[in-house]
């Protein structure tokens, strides 16, 4: 039998309820089948509010250079922001992206037999996570008619490429794996490019046409590429979800389309992310802090838990995000352990005693 | 009896359905009770890609003009977008906005007791309707890895004082209808401010300061005012819909969320918006030009009658606007005359008939 292959990952809890999920994901990894031929080393690092309100800094040095040298890929929980503006303080999460340049958040949302209204939804948003008006470059004027405050909204064919190009690949994978399902109803993997390039003909125009040229590669002879305009995409993705497979946004949009997807399945409590670099990837669950539950400890630990599954899938383990994704699923189909989000009234230990027992 | 007041309309069919819906429109404000005292004049006017096509400007100067000068109000119908870039086109109605600063775009999405899921859903989306990354400033910088593009995203002091304002005095006419129908189940009018301060602390944090001010003014001291990150805000309006009342968001969030919100209500083709500034206001059905379905008879019409009162609402013609809506909401909970798009079979004439029977 070779050699295991051994992950070190970085744990990142951060505030609120992601103190009570990121445990949970790390004993699902402690907890894969041997036969996987897997094992794992973690390193506990900071970052969030609290790190902020304790140290001055919301994501330490330390946290950056341990994630770059010593690790092969993360788990983020959740931070609080302040619920008022703190000098100083910025959002953790979103300087951990750029700094690891992790340039594609990779959302799906999918039902189980389960879990679902009927229809049957299996789609994945892929968000650009490096630029558009997340470059936070903000300047204030004091006008003669009072404040007027300006913010850049930036574009590149570099960072309009590479996801569009990571968001064919997606789409192939899926139907790889669809190939293999008897149940699957699409039969051609597709790519949806969400704009405003009515509005923003330069900026968002750029991401439509680099988006088109991307996956007019050959590789992605296969692929049926169609877009559409933010505003209607929103519309469209609660009037038939069904329709989408890979969706591919700028960061703005991709962010706001998220959490709309989300709410197709019923709790954000059961969204994974992955913040996928070359070579790298960080789980994190959609949900944030959630202040309201922190410490009863009955928050939904399925993102998490979904969240480490797509980091393997994105660090090439795809037979063990098969088994964890698998394992959720019977969870969610049996409906016998869910958390309060969910309508049940099972803690998040039960819920991942019981993923535990179906892996 | 009082002479007649009588009120001159800017007719701007555009592309598409437009021209369908927008004849429709004209004919609800002909066939007002005489009772209302109201007569109206109006002028045909020119907008859109057709016109652009034709003459190469798609908002001709004589339209804003004869807007400025002789109107006292307008209805607006759609405009198609060409599929791809072409030099010197830009949306009419974009334009239209700034040029008559209409600083407000209001989107009622409402339920009626025929056209609901259950949950009855009465909310306004209050959207700044001039700034943002509206002011359409960008350039194209050609860097060592490509094209790098830059847009402004603009928020002002003023124009968020502005709108929130209205957003504070639209929440207290809805208090003041609602104070009035035995079936009102809210108590308090409510505002929900929009925005994504926690990351774009300086324009969306002086948005959400500036609404903070606007609605502490004594006149507004019987409105709940609360707040919602722009992805937690579209996650909850599908989540909880019931829960809101007025929703003020700049601009860009602002036609997210309205395009959400009427996926609640099941079709675009019955969502009126009106474009509000001092003294002025032009209704646009939220719908588009519809390529798919021009020429058929079958667009909705209800969207552009709805739109047709809420013209006259914001032009002090509450009592008028109130028969409009009665007749509408009549239509559908009788759901023996609908188009297509709401699961019927009806013609545009023949609900526009059955909507004037009942006015
Ligand atoms: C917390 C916030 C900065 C973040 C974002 O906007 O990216 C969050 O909404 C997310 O989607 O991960
Ligand atoms: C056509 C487009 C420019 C417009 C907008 O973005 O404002 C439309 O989506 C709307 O909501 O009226």
């Amino acid at each position: 039998m070779a050699a295991a292959r051994t992950l070190r990952i970085g744990l990142i809890p951060g505030d609120g309820i992601g103190r009570e999920v990121i445990p949970a994901g790390r004993r699902i990894l402690e907890s894969l089948p041997s036969s996987l031929n897997l094992k794992f080393s973690f390193v506990d690092l900071d970052a969030g509010y609290e790190t902020f309100q304790k140290t001055g800094t919301a994501l330490p040095d330390k946290t950056v250079d341990t994630l770059k040298k010593e690790c092969d890929g993360a788990l983020f929980g959740a931070v609080s922001s302040p619920s008022t503006k703190v000098a100083g303080y910025s959002s953790p999460i979103v300087a951990l992206r750029k700094k690891l340049d992790l340039y594609a958040n990779v959302r799906p949302v999918k039902t189980t037999a389960g879990n679902s209204n009927g229809k049957p939804i299996d789609l994945v948003i892929v968000r650009e996570n490096t630029e558009d008006l997340y470059v936070k470059e903000e300047r204030t004027i004091e006008g003669p008619n009072g404040k007027v405050a300006e913010a850049i909204k930036r574009i590149s064919e570099k960072a309009s490429f590479r996801i569009s190009n990571i968001a064919g690949e997606i789409a192939l994978r899926r139907q790889n794996i669809r190939a293999a399902s008897p149940t699957s109803t699409r039969d051609q993997p597709m790519v949806t490019i969400t704009h405003k390039s009515n509005v923003l003909s330069q900026t968002d125009g750029l991401f439509r046409e680099t988006a088109r040229r991307a996956l007019s590669a050959e590789k992605f002879s296969s692929v049926f590429v169609e877009e559409q305009i933010v505003d209607s995409m929103v519309y469209k993705l609660f009037r038939q979800p069904e329709f989408y497979d890979v969706i591919v946004a700028p960061n703005l949009y991709g962010d706001i389309l998220s959490d709309g997807a989300a709410a197709l399945v019923g709790s954000l409590g059961l969204v994974p992310s992955a913040n996928v670099g070359d070579g790298f990837a960080i789980g994190e669950p959609c949900h944030g802090s959630a202040p309201d539950i922190e410490g009863k400890g009955i928050s939904n630990p399925i993102a998490t838990i979904r969240s480490v599954a797509l980091m393997l899938e994105f660090l090439g383990e795809e037979k063990a995000a098969a088994q964890i994704y698998a394992a959720v699923d019977g969870n969610l189909d049996a409906a016998q352990f869910l958390t309060p989000d969910m309508g049940g009234k099972a803690t998040t230990q039960q819920v991942l005693d019981d993923v535990l027992k179906r892996l």
